[in-house]
């Protein structure tokens, strides 16, 4: 883009694989599709394997390449590092960046550990009051039928809440025979299926309905306790090729809670729900309307509107492609439909008009805690027993 | 029917509003699509109010009326007993009947305590040594494509069971203006959503897996406290047709739980989930296959074979109506759908079969105290907190 | 029913076979949902075979078989003669019922000729000036959710009509080794999808549109043209279980017309469509709306309102089955569904108060005679070469 | 991409709207997910209004911009040209183009008249003997879901194919209000619905089934015969924002033909399909299995394998985002679906790699006239009446 009245935005990236090729894409299409007040400049991407890091700026469209994140967050030509690592390594890279004076935009879950997450608030408060803006990765928000939704709640089209019900369903473990990999091991990931999947239906939860889980209580299951060690894998104590290592992660979670206003909400979390690829699924019923939507049919949302006629009333299908429909407008005409990469794409978008109006962007650091703190109730909640009872 | 080489089955029937109708519907029906061992005849409908019973003779199709259910226990041509009354009577009729040497088909939750319920489980004990026989009614089962995704795990096509979601949503109390009725009644119906529809996933969840859940943990919530009193009504504390009176049951229940083979259970009755007419729910996730059921689509199963190549797999959209599905074959040609009180046709015809054959029927007083006894724990847990960690 | 104050109505089926059965079932059910002003009673059943008619009798609760039509039509307990048997005979036996003073309830297809169909509706006119009344069984027209699109239709909710798209799919021949049966024989069926299923979706087109088609073009084919015979089965030249012999109808039929206002209609009837069991689709497409249906989901009704906001518009999933909807209120609550018998026995109620009333019942055997002439003038575009543009 | 070691390939491009800115897209994606054997340089846009096309190349990411069509074809460093503009000049921008030693990727419809389809049919056999390739952009055979339906049908797991029922749904001309635009213009346009989308699904019709139509009838309508002129258009012979003036194309199009093999096929397409906004619905059924798709869940395919028990057969709700599936696996995880514009990076794909490999791409020119020639004879039968029967 030639646009030389716009201010630039420098951009470092760190982590090239699969966040990092989503979000590349994000940041090549924004300036294509939307008028941005910023113009986004690809510097540098960073990750540990150099050699690696120079073919994925290549491939990907960055101008250089670096090994190591600190080499992102020193430049002067950078004005935000998106980080796209695994958990472990959010708080610091983040919290290094934020003090540097740059703009983060962090992938989620914001860290492995409260103590962290918190530690990340704290540093993004005190960046704030620089005019230094972070932001997490909740990106599912942007999917235009889940930002409709949230619009429709805001607007009382669903009245109270009364219900939610919000799943998260993946199959890619239910054979035992996939090996292991650093999603498995808890010193990376921090968590299994609670950490990775349900962190995003928690805070879509918390986002449409606008209200904040008060507790939980809920159950972790690691279903195949020992997975074969793949070629090239030597964590958890494997040795690469060879047998058999623990997973030290849950495979699935099941918890529930309570909505401020009252409202019950259901969690699942899984990655052995066979037949399911990648089932986002959040459903709300209020007291006025109810809300459905799934990610396997991302392009459409279902609302009821318990006002109309009974005779008439219905879930409609709305096919959130129309000029009016959040960010839709600017791609294609109704009826054709956008994909997964298309919410990085928009993230981008908001994400470069909260930092050009000086203005906090959402979900913030703060936002990101607050998932953490549900993770981690169910988690302890868990290690304690579930406060179960017994069946004869 | 005229075949004189059938011996008879008469039959009383204690009850006559929405579940004696519908049973009705079934005796009439049965022996018009089955062959069935036993000649069933509608002998005698009972019920507290004597023109009402007499009226729903007429309509029902039953030989005559009685005031009382005492005048169809102690008639000499009556077999079998079916109760269709509300849950705090099973217990005083249903075990009154099998002393008499009369057979029971008893409505679901098998009784509002557990105390007697293991009653009735004891007397049906005693009766089954003297070859009385009694049944309790989870009618659901008897849906086609519930039976076969029964067959469907059983074969072994799910493998091992790693989740189920069991929901039972209707809206009908999502209108704070709906007036109390005795289903919201504590001393009546023992209890609310969890009791009436909960009940049902319950039974599902345990039959199709065939396995029992060895605990859970849960939450009630009743949204709406007091409600109008309706003209009629004088139950609650309230008088007729003036003011409001409390709602002194849960409007939902939100529960999980695990299954015997380690397999985890998600549960949600509700009656406040708007645009959700009669939705019972049920999905299963396992090692080779996976299975989804709604009724509001009743005559539709939905398999998923993890065992067929990953390009062509996909849930297979099965319409239950083919004649070698359970019960359809004695319907109509393939495509032409079955309706609600099918399966109650269907469960007069299993009962008529197991009579005849001597044979214990199921669900059996024993699976029906099962059910409770999960009721029994949720209301428990739900009234010391749920284990709940509250959230900051 | 015992109730003395009605006056009777004597009814006399003829045909005993799938069409006999579920008009039973019909005649059985109405009076147990639904105040009907004349009492049925279900006199005489008759076929050729004295002893398969006197089975039906006891199976399907009629009082006394018979053989042969004539014994049904001379009854003087007989008001009513229902015609269940194939198209070839409707034409004598509804005459001579009508002749003989007593009302027809006739299934369809009205005759296998115009030339039989316009002497049955001559025979009616006559009949109608002295009171007997005549009506042609198009059923589906009672499905609920079909009564609902006619009713959103005449209330303008969908507007002028500009598109119709209308198709009876089934599957059952789509299987060469299928034997030869009565309605694979032109001399029988008079023709083969199109007046089985095609009828159908003719009637409900022009029904629910309130319009009538003002011309057609069309194709028909017969994808296998000899099939084994079947033991039993001595039609068509063939020895019964010994060999092949021809099929003389169609096995599809596509074609397509335009609407007295207007409208394009596209149609297809097909035993072919593999999968597809009793695919019933009507969809309308109107200037403020369109409706979509599905026989194979047939508690549905898909209705989208083009003059709500855009970014809330989207078909509304109707779930047909609350109190003010067409016919439901007098079966279950809300989301208990429908199956295929419930429309016949809404045909035998609406035919009894029209009846009771002395108004003439749709649809008339003008109606039939409507349908019966565009399944001809297809037949007669086809065999004339469907007014074809050969390609290259 | 700085890969020195692949040849460049030089791209022009003519039209910047619409499809300018999806083919752009496409240019700019397809090196980031493939593996491209020439690397493709985005070297100028071109258009009529020097000014737009200035914009357009600075906002779609051309290096510059041309004013005029021959500008593009006289570059040196131009390889291909791809044109997106209306179908009136397809036929002289290619010629040259191709005469140039240019490739060219030509938009749909090929063109506007049989005589020029033709003409560039004739171009590309000459510049073909030269290694001058051409292709046409049918671009929905690239997505997914249809290429999967294309290796089904190729693999034979549909048998003889019995019907299509291809629809091409959109509404975005019910409202008579609309104003006219150069798609409503037959002497831009070439014709309505007919050309613009029922072109589309009579390729998809071809190229799934591997078959040619090998005659049709049909039908066309234009239902709101003036529209208001809007500000800025002066065609039509309407004054710029006065008055109305005529459409000049059809509205809607229905037709049927059979294919060469013996099936029949359905055709429509129509902007007047109330609440359809892009509706590709391609249904297929064969011997031995069926497929059905729709554009509006374009990640999905239905398939019914016919050759399954009957108890357990179902069509297959595939979720077409397997790595082995068409495509997908460049792109992102199972579930993760994609949009409208990843068709159109395939087609860059796809024909890199064939201008690469010197063969020629797929849809050729010579598939583009087998669509005209389709086109055509539809006209030419409404033209003449439709081979109509009246009816009474």
């Amino acid at each position: 883009m030639a646009d030389t009245e716009r201010p630039e935005l420098g951009v470092g990236m760190v982590g090239y694989s699969f966040m990092g090729a989503v979000h590349s894409q994000a940041w090549r299409t924004a300036p294509r599709f939307f008028d941005l007040p910023l113009d986004p400049r690809m510097r540098v991407v960073a990750g540990r394997d150099a050699a690696a890091a120079a073919a994925a700026a290549d491939k990907l469209g960055w101008e250089r390449s670096a090994s190591g994140w600190e080499a992102v967050v020193e430049r002067d030509d950078v004005d935000l590092v998106d980080v796209c690592t695994p958990g472990d390594t959010h708080a610091e890279i983040a919290i290094a960046a934020l003090e540097a004076g740059k703009h983060v935009l962090c992938e989620k879950p914001l860290a492995n550990s409260i103590a962290e997450a918190e530690d990340m608030v704290a540093a993004a408060a005190t960046a704030a009051e620089r005019g230094v803006l972070a932001m997490v990765g909740f990106t599912y928000r942007r999917v235009p039928a889940v930002r409709l939704a949230r619009l429709l709640v805001e607007e009382g089209r669903v009245g109270e809440v009364r219900h939610v019900r919000a799943q998260y369903l993946q199959d890619w473990l239910a054979d035992p025979e996939v090996p292991l990999s650093w999603r498995l091991d808890k010193a990376k990931a921090g968590s299994g299926a609670l950490g990775d999947i349900g962190a995003h239906v928690i805070d879509l939860a918390q986002y449409v309905t606008g209200e904040r889980l008060t507790g939980v209580n809920g159950l972790l299951e690691t279903f195949v306790r020992e997975r074969p060690v793949a070629a090239g894998f030597s964590g958890l104590g494997g040795t690469a090729g060879e047998g058999t290592g623990p997973v030290t992660v849950d495979d699935a979670a099941v918890f529930f809670g309570r909505l401020a206003g009252g409202g019950l909400a259901s969690f699942e979390a899984t990655r052995f729900a066979s037949g399911r690829k990648n089932a986002i699924r959040l459903e709300i019923n209020g007291s006025k309307g109810s809300l459905a939507f799934d990610f396997e049919d991302m392009n459409l949302l279902h609302f009821y509107d318990a006002e109309e006629d009974a005779e008439t009333a219905g879930f409609r299908r709305i096919v959130v492609t129309e000029p009016g429909h959040p960010y839709t407008g600017n791609w294609w005409p109704p009826g054709h439909g956008l994909g997964y990469e298309h919410a990085f794409t928009h993230q981008v978008v908001d994400l470069v008009e909260d930092l050009a109006a000086g203005r906090q962007p959402v979900p913030s650091f703060a936002d990101g805690l607050a998932v953490q703190r549900v993770l981690d109730a169910v988690e302890r909640r868990a290690a304690a027993g579930s406060g179960w009872v017994p069946l004869p």
